[in-house]
């Protein structure tokens, strides 16, 4: 009998917003599997750290890819080798039988990292996944700000898009977030004035943690922004 | 000292699926409301159910509007009366300074009608929101397909936009959900297969209930579905 893979999200970051399902697969897990940088702790890991009782932990550690552009052949080769050597290790212990939970921030099937064991595996172990708050979900929730309602467009955007094609997605939908915001922050503040939507932008960097910051993106002056900053285009405009 | 709002997230269906900040919010909360139709068991109310312990519950029935088609402004006046009346009803208890939680399918921020309260009583009441899963991670972590991965873009829209308009954005983005389906289904398939992703579609029914259903929309050959039914079309089609 092989184990079970588990994917299991455990949301924005607040701990309180884990789930009873993720708690139950993190109690019954032979193995706690999680994606980290090398040198820094994982955090989903974080997250989950007051509910780890005993369970086997397989730190799952990015390879320190410093000196190769992230553009080229050779970093896509290094990332790919790194998803399917975690497979393998991950495989090895449900083919001893042994339950794997592997960690994932937010939601599984959402942006996150897990799918890369996923698609390796799910066809070869019973697998299961633990659906999670988004992270998005967690920022929303902390500002006063409804997102979406009735026939609202809702779209999710990568601010590494050029310019013009943020500014004519912003422009064609009635919310939005854009992820990925680091350097791409100027860029992302002239996409939303020239789609009519800086005014109601909002800004938020480590959305549900304790040291979350929450403002107005006219207020974020900076030249660049933490990665896993977001920026929310609230819809509903009417809101009655 | 009047009582506080909380807007508590209670996952897509699946009662494992609610967060731990939900349950103390719950056990916490002076009254619990919830949306209902008339005569119907709240869905919201259905999830939490095992953990109403003593909480005075606060029924908001949305009138019987048969007679009144949906597109009319007296449609519109009528809804809109009745988010009034169940807003003062909650503001009543938190003027008596009893906490209030109203429940919300999902996600409150994201097109939940506890959004409805929120607008017109948190400038009012300290307020605070909870999320929760929402309905479409449920259904997708119910399938085996990995969403969006990456930069991929991500498109929520409704099943009521006109045929054009769903091709036009089913071909613009990677991955989307369709919601409201009911009797635009057929409409949804012929934009997915103009759009050229009907191939990836999947179809879900009743999402993490215990009689959900999920087949590829190329299966789903009926001219109808419930209104609640969504069709999710994955991203991330190279899938290393």
């Amino acid at each position: 009998m092989t184990g079970r893979l588990i994917g299991v999200g455990v949301g924005p970051g607040d701990p309180e917003l884990l789930t009873l399902k993720a708690l139950d697969a993190l109690k019954s897990a032979d193995v706690v599997a999680y994606f980290a940088k090398a040198g820094n702790e994982s955090n989903a890991r974080a997250v989950v750290a007051a509910h780890l009782n005993g369970a086997e932990e397989l730190p799952l550690l990015y390879p320190v890819t410093t000196e190769v552009p992230k553009e080229t052949a050779a970093y896509r080769d290094a990332i790919r080798d790194f998803y399917d050597v975690s497979a393998a290790a991950v495989a090895s212990h449900l083919d001893d039988g042994r339950d794997v939970a592997v960690l994932s921030e937010g939601d599984p099937m959402f942006y996150g990292s897990y799918m890369h064991i996923h698609v390796r595996l799910s066809e070869r172990y019973p697998t299961e996944v633990v659906a999670g708050v988004t992270g998005m979900s967690g920022c929303w929730s902390m500002t006063d700000a409804p997102m979406t309602q009735g026939d609202d467009i809702f779209t999710v955007l990568p601010g590494t898009l050029p310019e013009y094609e943020l500014e004519r997605r912003l422009a064609d939908t009635n919310a939005a977030v854009v992820m990925k915001i680091g350097r791409h922050l100027p860029k992302i503040r002239r996409a939303c004035e020239r789609a009519g939507c800086l005014d109601r932008a909002i800004y938020v960097e480590r959305g549900t943690m304790a040291n979350a910051a929450v403002m107005k993106l006219t207020d974020k002056l900076d030249t660049a922004a933490p990665y896993f900053a977001i920026v929310l285009v609230p819809g509903w405009e009417q809101r009655r």
